[in-house]
């Protein structure tokens, strides 16, 4: 078959080379550096995704995700996805056919909800703020008075501007008038608090390559029993297969009726990456995120560069800085990632060219890390 | 928050155990046995998504993907999820809203493919053969001339019954009338030939962790000229945001627009087990696959077991045997697991009690695994 070969692209000369990729210090928005463990347990020989000991397995990732989503929620699960998996199985089991839906947005991951709900047949409401800004609860309420929804949709960590947003009142707000809320908790779960049932979030969902350091490819999901309720009675089969929740709580409840075939490996890595959060304890996670995060404010800042969110809602595990007059973005980060190794994002969608994003999660936020980045901006910066 | 504890099923005295699996010799439908290097991969310190070596790597997994599926086509990807997701990307794009579709059931994966057609608003027309049985291309041709239909559905290797569908005059028949061919490759490629181009699919999609030998997680899918001409003409936006191949081709083509990030891990692996393929070559693995089978065929007949699909259309990569009278049929997999360490599957849907089935897959498909199962077949039979 050499004449396949070729037009393949595939070099009939030069054999494939093995795996030699640099080992780079991330602090983008994610993917997040992975504990050694954690790759380890990538490494496993697999069993079979219906053999007793995955099951076992199984079980505990459900009890350690619920102690991560700070929940009582029996239906706690990995979606066998990335993050935006995770988020479409929200959508996608919970944004009724020509209801109304409201979605917040004041940033990238909130126009995503949008793009989705829309899909899903939801009539969608947007309120809007500037990206980096943040909602109040009154906003949300009034905007619920003028029009009740039976899904209000919001972003705990918006990904693409670094704004936190507070849930507290929300939740409520939106039980109220009858509906269930939908919380993305991305660029949140395992590095800020989100507190799922004392908030009253009924769907959270986040993604494993982000504060919880384990490789991207699963996306955590919580469900409350109020939005299973929703779920159970739902007339129309839910139009995505691969993320109905109907079916895929057959293969993770008692019944472990075969669904797909889990991602074996990732679940491993999710299960060690899980076990790790265990042991450090979610608190002092919290705590270090902090720590690490002011170490990096304050040093950006004492350079005399402008940080895009105010503190007062400025998420710790990822922060936004304003670019400097003068410098060229794209360049500036290829010579971070060629001379430091290191390797941080720009901005996304309206904050594109005037941002550069650098996440701190997990694993990816420890001092040292502050320290050589902090290094790095200045000798680069001195001499752009 | 101990009270929190108790209710996730966390036991807070005993700290969860690192992952001590036990390592199996698996020759169910899937998943197989993993070459230690695909596993070495899978544990290799993670870059970004858009990392230039990430990028480099998608490159030349492409190029190794059109040499397994023997094609040219330019849009051949690894979808971020696993084979079912594969498959509904391919129904989620290709099947038209309100339009005749024809999917051909002899099998537990054929239903799932109505079954996600209708989600999709198809309006689907059936033809069925018996569960081990194949279709004739004049049975695909009758159907079609009752009532033509835009896409035409069948599996190639049905991982419920262990039937291999020839699949020469069908795209031809497919394509006469105006069609798309979708072929299900998910047990067969890597291990029989598929023959993408030569034959005239024009959407094949597979799994990773059957005949390419490694761990679930992603599910290769390749589209025809003709099938990314349609997708480029398509009229309703694609009713799944996550598997949206218009979405997903600009961030695997020259674009390299975010959508969602890979998963970095699962791809390191699939390089890995592609070059394997590579290195060995497809006709060799081929060859490989159709020897074991036949050693392990002999050795079942020479036991009076009885195969359940005629030789002339049984697949090399999974076999069905039937379950002898008398034997219990989750007691003996039970203690071939537990005393040899073997896992084989039951029947799934019309088949269940009444076969195994047997996966002679990639990494698994060698000689000393079919000695070993027939050793404990043999003294398992012998004592129940």
């Amino acid at each position: 078959m050499q004449h396949l070969l070729k037009s393949t692209g595939l070099d009939e000369y030069n054999r494939y080379p093995g795996l030699e990729n640099p080992s780079r210090i991330l602090l983008g928005p994610g993917p997040s550096m992975v504990h050694p463990s954690v790759l380890n347990a990538m490494s496993l020989p697999l069993v079979g995704h219906l053999d007793p000991d995955f099951l076992r397995l199984m079980d505990n990732t459900q009890a350690l995700l619920r102690y991560v989503f700070e929940t009582e929620n029996n239906l706690t699960i990995p979606i066998s996805g990335t993050g935006s998996a995770a988020m479409e199985a929200a959508i996608a089991n919970f944004v009724p056919l020509n209801q109304p839906v409201l979605v917040c947005v004041n940033g990238y991951f909130g126009l995503r909800m949008v793009e989705m709900a829309e899909r899903y047949g939801g009539k969608v409401q947007v309120i809007e703020r500037d990206w980096g800004d943040i909602f109040t609860p009154t906003e949300v309420k009034t905007a619920l008075a003028d029009r009740p929804a039976k899904v209000v949709a919001i972003v705990h960590a918006e990904t693409s501007t670094g704004a936190q947003q507070p849930l507290d009142e929300i939740a409520n707000i939106v039980h109220d008038q009858g509906g269930i809320l939908i919380v993305d908790a991305v660029t949140s779960l395992g590095g800020v608090p989100v507190h799922v049932d004392e908030i009253g979030v009924d769907v959270c969902y986040s993604g494993t390559q982000k504060c919880l350091s384990v490789p991207p490819g699963l996306g955590p999901i919580t469900i409350s029993p109020r939005a299973r309720e929703i779920l159970a009675n739902r007339k129309q089969v839910v139009p995505n297969w691969y993320l109905d929740l109907t079916l895929v709580e057959k293969y993770w409840g008692n019944e472990r009726t075969y669904h797909h075939t889990a991602p074996i490996s990732a679940n491993y890595g999710l299960y060690e990456g899980l076990r790790i959060i265990y042991e450090e304890g979610l608190e002092e996670r919290w705590t270090r995120h902090r720590n690490n995060a002011q170490l990096l404010w304050d040093g950006l800042e004492d350079m005399g560069l402008d940080l895009h969110v105010p503190e007062e809602h400025r998420l710790t595990t990822l922060t936004t800085v304003k670019i400097p007059e003068g410098v060229p973005d794209v360049e500036f980060r290829s010579r971070l990632l060629d001379k430091y190794n290191i390797e941080i994002a720009g901005g996304l969608g309206e904050l594109k060219g005037k941002v550069w994003r650098i996440g701190l999660m997990g694993f990816s936020s420890s001092s040292e890390n502050v320290v050589l980045l902090l290094d790095a901006f200045k000798d680069l910066l001195d001499h752009m």
